[in-house]
């Protein structure tokens, strides 16, 4: 298994700045959500074990490196100078928002397992969870507001309502079968896309990007996020709660229609889509044990988890097509390596 | 029935004033939660119902007027000048975080009734109920970042956390009968006196109030809030249904211990207290039909229903005692009568 940032040895000192930077986030973050009572303290600890690849604080500081345009390549000048703490609060304002959507996910969908860890709701119960996500979210945006300019913050919040906007969205059209692959994107879209392109941007921005590096970086955040999403729902739908960590086979369970299932039913003859739908129904409904092994044989008939993996690759690939303007620095090369990561991910 | 507003004649021109001051706010209220997704349409216009008093944009408004000292208690001045369009905005921020804990709260006490409407929970689903909650939450960062200062964001924010630490303590002592008088204070302070105050002080400041004066509204924000919830949750325990508009008897059902019952467990005799805590907690399982009856008779027997109300009469005088040295102006004779009517009020 490879991590996300596993990446090549011509990057290891992006990795080590990476990794002090991270550090930094991880200490802005646990000082944001400090509070005086006990009960709180002990969930803010809790849910710090779900921090994981920390994705949107990498890409707001190698974003950040890749706007700079620095050629040597100094991602530490970046990261360690005037503009370091204000990418740190943003890194950190990222994290805190995502992980609220994970705290809030899990209630959604009844999940019990997150990082190989109980989830919040399966501890503490739905109530329990659904404030300790609103928590994190009044954390991140009080974070946000002791930055000097208030257009991160405006950025931050439009992209949570718009990532709001997503689900609500994907749960209007939960057990919809005629669900298409337009509207599957533009959920993905908003509900993950959104807020790793806001990352990108932001630290772009605050790197004092020119206007074309922060629409590049924008561009190659929203394409990773899609790749990321498309790879997720596989993942959900092939593969095992111990390799990835977290319960599986949600979406099925919760009526979600993803791209395999969307593809296998547009490639079906007439005649055997009527039995697929039944079975993606019974599958979606839970209270068939065997319907979501025949699904998968049925998907696989199609090659509908191989057109669904082919897909993600070729967002993956228009995500670094994104970068080629950009000047080759560690941080760009950083950036393409992380986004051939997205897609070879098992967990 | 009063209003919370339906104040003295000599109040009219206050009352005309903030009326158009309330009708500017609902508009940036709803350009604020605009969205192109006919799903999300469809579920705000839905919680526009559930606007009510307005208390709190009230309070930034009355509080602008008390603050700026102006003897001839022209608030129209206060709203309509330059400070007005960011009165209105901290106003609809304020209201818009309150909507969002009435719509989480709802999916916490499984109510299905809310303002005599139907609660979203009940309508769509707690999934949707939680993901617009979220939604009002990051529409009311995004339109308090697009002011001119970051400090009322900041101010917000910790009100926002605050009041999640006060819901998550409620949630840890949850049918726990030890709970004293002193912590139930310390719980609806952090849960509903925190943003109410924080109100009263945006307010304040905004109109360019001296310390004294904002930190006098503060203050007395922070008592008819505390008043505020010692008579909600009188009304939850006394009230029906068809007059308060929501579902009623939520507390005991969720295991919640409010001042009647606090204040009657310590005023039994010993032999007595054992009957109505195995009473007290078959109200709050809800498998006993009669248990509330019972546990209601009780409270009487002990004048805890009366000791409650008086509690919240008194909390309401010491509010008002805290505008005593602000100018006499017609905002603050309104904030003195709406304190009244927080312990009148029947819904």
């Amino acid at each position: 298994m490879r991590d996300l940032l596993d990446i090549d040895d011509s990057l290891k000192a992006v990795q080590g700045e990476l990794a002090a930077y991270l550090g930094r986030v991880v200490g802005r973050f646990d000082a944001a959500l400090e509070s005086d009572l006990l009960a709180v303290q002990r969930l803010t600890r809790h849910v710090e074990r779900y921090r994981g690849k920390m994705l949107r604080p990498a890409l707001v500081a190698l974003s950040a490196g890749a706007a700079s345009g620095d050629l040597a390549g100094d991602l530490a000048a970046v990261l360690r100078g005037p503009m370091g703490p204000g990418l740190e609060i943003v890194g950190a304002v990222c994290e805190m928002v995502h992980m609220a959507t994970l705290v809030h996910d899990d209630v959604l969908d009844e999940a019990d397992t997150r990082r190989r860890g109980q989830t919040v709701n399966a501890m503490s119960g739905n109530e329990t969870a659904v404030i300790l996500g609103d928590y994190f979210i009044a954390g991140a945006y009080h974070l946000c507001s002791t930055l000097d300019e208030q257009a991160s913050a405006l950025r931050v919040a439009r992209a949570s309502m718009v990532v709001c906007g997503g689900e609500l969205l994907q749960l209007d059209r939960r057990d919809d079968l005629s669900l298409d692959v337009a509207t599957y994107m533009a959920i993905i879209d908003r509900k993950t896309a959104e807020l790793i392109a806001t990352a990108c941007e932001l630290g772009a921005t605050r790197a004092g990007g020119s206007p074309a590096a922060v629409a590049a970086l924008e561009a190659y955040g929203r394409r990773i996020g899609a790749a990321f999403q498309v790879r997720d729902d596989l993942l959900d739908l092939t593969g095992r709660e111990e390799v990835v960590g977290k319960s599986v086979g949600r979406d099925a369970r919760k009526g979600k229609l993803t791209l395999p299932v969307i593809h296998h039913l547009a490639a079906s003859p007439p005649a055997e889509r009527a039995h697929s739908l039944a079975l993606a129904l019974r599958a979606a409904r839970e209270d068939e044990g065997d319907a979501p092994a025949q699904l998968r044989q049925r998907l696989d008939a199609t090659g509908s988890v191989e057109h669904a993996q082919r897909t993600a690759e070729a967002i993956v690939a228009d995500a670094q097509r994104q970068l080629q303007d950009l000047p080759d620095t560690p941080s760009r090369r950083a950036l393409l390596a992380m986004a051939g990561a997205v897609v070879d991910r098992a967990f």
